[in-house]
């Protein structure tokens, strides 16, 4: 193999591929990115067994062939080389090293054969459609805090993405929850998307996709089979299995009968919660919610430190109603409302309450409350 | 006590000392600032027993007194008020509880009596000079990264500032080391140094008088005894014990009969430096130069991951040398040249080496060899 490109394309490629790559494996070759190279395309694969990233760009390429080295390393050199420079790779068949030269620059690495690297197998994929990027952004931005890190509750280490109905219209839906907040966002179905099963979406997998989704407009080719998801661009397809188990019913969790009503900025919401926190012990982050005729009061009592009080100018109708909350979660769930105000629908201060932005229903948060 | 203030004067005041603050400590009162209030001045103090820093602010002092409260949770609270905001402190004698109001926000804090707060006993200085905050700034920052972390080295743990001679005229010079590599900076001797004891000012201390450096015009008064030292601007003091050591004789370690000159870009160096130690081990970083007519080679041989190899044009007319460096070292010390090319002054591939900005003798480094 030889082949010659220029820097930013090639750290480009290298970099979303050893960020698939676990640091700590035991398998040797894991830790590498296949690099194959043929007519005038030079693809960059690197895989962890459950997700693989597969990169191609364009190069001069001398000599056809490939070979595999370590992804950190090679993406520390690219990293490294002075911006605008041309790099050449070059492997002589048998040498088991990797040449890499730029400028004045040379660099051997151990390589070990291209034939060992682990491929992932291509599945059916019973279902394939097109999305733009931020539509899918949209669903797992704002879901993704969700995402339980229990290990035993394995079924929940992901978005639960889906097809459903709301309102009566069909939607593209992601789901995500750890037993004490949920987040439900829909999208519009995209066109042949309506037979695609039920995944859930690995943590990692979100995170690796994230990086797939900068440009608004660019259409995303998804194709989802029972076992695994595949997302693609025009440079980059992302590959990833999916949790084999079930996403419990989350629709029973979803209060609908919670008619109390608060309606408050988002932004002011959070730095206030933000602020009376600060004197709670870290273990039960609570905080207390007053509410009465327009008029929200904020509290936190921690006996060893202190105690904090905040009042905000709220719209708020109802009979007067106390409840407390876990600090954390109402911060996370406040810092998703982007566009508009806060709407809290409250039952009673023992019942899930439900969280809105302003009277959209495409996206909707539950968080469980907590005795205080 | 009963105070106001301008968020940002009270949050200066309290990030400065909630930095001395340790974390973790089993003597509850030292996790508290001492707030102290009469006339126009409130005073912020907090300590370490090691060091102690006072900051000094203008406030409405309604009513005289003073308490303790948690250094870390009162500056959580003002960091998080909204800019510009008044706030108000205020503590009912005998209630053990302080208040922090400020617009709709009121914080109740848990406090310990003042008369428990271990104030720093004053000391007897017997040399007081005065010194521009960019003079102390050069002296400490080129000089630091050279402490020793060794904690059974502890008369390394620190600067080394006292009196010299060099070339015939009295300098102040910091000087650090951790027997691989040492630094030794010069300065003109202020006015009234002369009969400065030498000092080892410790690595903390380094790091909090770091943050009252940065106007270059300011003056520092410096206090000096044998067991302390003080630096103080209009609004601020810091005081700190010295260790209790004696530092070696540094003098023995800087090469005298080093002939053979390299002179390098510093910039250049360091970023070739970094890239050819890309594919050396984590535990040995040793890079080789090998330096002949005009040219410099610098390689790194690692058997498990590679090898890595880059020539850089330089000034060197001596005969053919090869010596080896720990990579993170050279890093450290190229990275101190600020204004002109590195001069690197060799003997032997065994014998230390010295490091100077061009021809400028007032910052000198040494660095010990690594067999290659």
């Amino acid at each position: 193999m030889k082949i010659s490109m220029e820097r930013a394309t090639l750290l480009r490629a290298v970099a979303q591929a050893q960020s698939v790559v676990e640091r700590r494996n035991t398998i040797p070759i894991l830790a590498n990115v296949l690099i194959e190279a043929e007519g005038d395309t030079v693809t960059f694969r690197a895989t962890d067994l459950d997700i693989e990233v597969l990169d191609r760009a364009e190069a001069m390429v001398e000599k056809a062939g490939g070979t595999t080295v370590s992804a950190v390393t090679l993406h520390e050199i690219v990293r490294k080389l002075p911006d605008g420079a041309q790099v050449a790779l070059s492997e002589e068949p048998g040498s088991g090293r990797l040449t890499v030269s730029a400028g004045r620059s040379m660099f051997n690495l151990a390589t070990l054969p291209k034939e060992d690297f682990p491929v992932m197998a291509s599945s059916e994929y019973t279902s394939n459609f097109s999305c733009k990027a931020q539509v899918l952004r949209r669903l797992f931005d704002k879901s993704k805090f969700a995402i339980s890190t229990e290990e035993t509750r394995y079924y929940l280490n992901g978005v639960y993405m889906h097809v459903s109905d709301s309102d009566g219209a069909k939607v593209l839906r992601c789901v995500a929850t750890d037993g004490h907040r949920l987040a439900r966002i829909d999208a519009p179905l995209p066109d042949n998307a309506a037979d695609m099963p039920g995944v859930i979406v690995p943590r990692k997998t979100v995170g690796e996709l994230r990086k797939l989704l900068d440009e608004d407009d660019m259409d995303i080719a998804v194709s989802v089979s029972e076992t695994k998801i595949r997302f693609a661009t025009h440079n980059i397809t992302l590959t990833s299995k999916v949790i084999d188990g079930t996403f419990p019913d989350y629709t029973r969790v979803i209060p609908q009968g919670n008619t109390r009503k608060l309606e408050v900025d988002a932004s002011e919401f959070a730095k206030a919660v933000d602020r009376v926190a600060t004197v709670s012990s870290e273990r039960s982050r609570a905080v207390k919610l007053a509410l009465d005729e327009d008029r929200l009061v904020l509290s936190v009592n921690a006996p060893d430190s202190g105690a904090a009080e905040e009042e905000l100018a709220v719209a708020y109708g109802d009979e007067r109603l106390e409840i407390g909350f876990n600090a954390k979660y109402l911060l996370e769930i406040a810092s998703q409302v982007d566009r508009e105000n806060a709407v809290f629908l409250f039952n009673s201060s023992g019942d899930p309450t439900l969280m809105r932005e302003g009277d959209d229903t495409s996206a909707v948060y539950v968080v469980m409350p907590m005795r205080v």
